[in-house]
């Protein structure tokens, strides 16, 4: 963590980083936590510190503030990550596909009207009209069943590392696993893998359910779409924005990936060799 | 509510009701959260209220306990239901991918194990095989994405009891609720749409977002598929089951659908007559 | 916030606040999420705060982390609680059942199985036999069910403060809130007025159900069981523990309800002189 001599500045930084974060400034009047708490310590010495980029962060952000169901920082958050120019329209509409399936489509119900919102807000800011929405037709997977099943289950054993899938013959692996989320999903366009690495890990570490948690800690590690030093990074923003019981958890399975994830390249390494 | 002239009554009734729906004796030892919360007021208080049957509170219990992400509840919950015959194995995969879909992948991931788990732990009880599962194939709903999405649509509006559908152009509302949830998911087999119902409106009303506990309690209400004291009974079940803050806030929601629905009905005798 | 010229002195005042708090060690080996969060931050910078005790602060974190399903922080922090000192058995045992009732029971009968399971670990580290659990019965509240419905009533109205209670015919408020929440629970001898004011702030901030907030901050301040400052550190402490988003809305609702309480107890004082 990056520390001032001087403990007075640290909340003039907060101050800047607010602002250069939301793309408006810092609340003025502030209790304990907005001061002590949000500007000082969340903004100051969090989004403030290297190991992930401000886009980056935007995308946990995003996950966790929708998670967490407060109509404020859904809305602060999306407008800024927006506004900034940071995430695209495009993107923002993908994440929240994305969100709906490993956080759950109520929430990403209110996430989506929100973004519709903000990004009519920020075009009537601009003085621009809406730009029309990207066609949805065709989707890029096909549409026979037999062959969708068989991308799902490519892509499943793709995005989790893993040299096999799940047995086809039970709806929530079929009908949902392989036919719709790896099927469909994660193969859309409008994405990067890596942001889809981050939404996933937040939503799976808020989510609470330990083989999910293993396995996207795992994956995200094993493809080297993140890195060790940016997992790490990802837990201590992750802790901030959905406390810290569930970071520790998340901490402790990351701690316990990385050798897993090192012993195998090597041994692939060995292999190659 | 039915009551006792003597409390001491109260605890053995919990107890007896605890055994008929868990299928096993309750926990014998008991601090005040056993027995004078869970035994005494949970299985004595609510379980053996009218107006849901207890095969319909399965559904929500089921529901609640797999957000809440407390393995024991889960096992036990899971057990319960298939154990009893009350929930067919076939219904119980069903109602998972219907709560993935309301509640998120990872915590569906989880229980969908504990299924498979407790599946094989009652068979092995039982001395019998675990049967075949019923192959994913054909899909009961179009291939072709045109004819899906026009399905989709049909059901997007009888299922939310609502005269338009969402634009498709949209990542969350075409390839996800257009596609997949109403064109796919809400249209498989093998679950009622009453239990469809209680599990919906157990997600919606724990993921706390406004606008779909609004939207699915209207629509369970409106299509009749739940009556008004099945709804009122709903909220008392599902306060135990994830705290009355959230249930407190859905029993807000369903006061203010009620005479909407109400009126609605009115209007349309009016024009029938 | 207490701030030291020399930062190198915080993580030396995170790892001693910790042990004090925990009582045992903090964790050597750390990555960012524990040196630069937890010892850093949540321990050196939130505990070590004025405004609430340190037993105050156990019950606002034993709510957060029993709702973040992580077990290592559930069982941590009820271990640290009971082995303190600070916290006796009888008021444990209680705060699992206030728990239970604005959480849910799911995850207060994991609660309650670590709170078993420590107990038991610390009576055998202190080579003690276990102490026989108090008897549930008598319990403090009448069996005739009127005379529990009518105190229910009374009790409704004092711990909201509010002048009326809801209508008994309606299975959510009337078997539920006035029979058991309000006509047994809150009743309860074992735990205080203020620590079931922390418990029942904290379950309500993470439920996110905008009336019970906006009802329980505000009736925590009108008592007079929490100050107004007690109530701002309140946020602080919970932001770190169930992440920003929720401390945010926390905050948002606070600010409002003090000058609605002030002009009440103005009123209030204009009348009596």
């Amino acid at each position: 963590m990056t520390t001032d001599a001087v403990d007075t500045i640290r909340p003039e930084r907060g101050r800047r980083e607010f602002a250069e974060v939301m793309t408006f400034p810092a609340p003025e009047d502030a209790g304990p936590v907005i001061a002590d708490g949000l500007l000082d310590f969340v903004f100051a010495q969090i989004w403030t510190r290297p190991g992930l980029t401000r886009r980056e962060r935007r995308f946990i952000t995003l996950a966790c503030v929708a998670d967490a169901d407060a109509e404020q920082p859904i809305v602060e958050h999306v407008y800024a990550a927006l506004n900034s120019g940071e995430v695209s329209i495009t993107e923002m509409r993908e994440a929240v596909l994305h969100f709906a399936v490993y956080a759950g489509w109520p929430k990403a119900s209110r996430l989506n009207m929100v973004v519709d919102q903000q990004w009519e807000r920020i075009n009537q800011q601009r003085g621009q009209q809406v730009p029309p929405p990207e066609p949805l037709l065709p989707l890029p997977t096909p549409s026979d069943p037999e062959a969708r099943l068989t991308s799902g289950e490519q892509c499943f054993m793709d995005v989790n590392c893993l040299p096999y899938y799940p047995d086809r013959d039970d709806p929530y692996q079929g009908a949902g696993i392989l036919n719709f989320v790896f099927g469909e999903m994660w193969q859309r366009p409008g994405l990067g893998m890596k942001e889809r690495r981050l939404i996933t890990v937040a939503c799976v570490a808020f989510q609470d359910a330990p083989y999910p948690i293993m396995s996207h800690v795992y994956a995200a590690l094993k493809s080297r779409d993140l890195s060790f030093t940016e997992m790490d990074e990802f837990a201590l923003h992750f802790a901030a924005y959905s406390g810290w019981p569930k970071a520790s958890y998340l901490s402790q399975v990351i701690a316990e990936q990385k050798p897993r994830v090192q012993a195998e390249w090597h041994a692939e390494d060995e292999k190659i060799s």
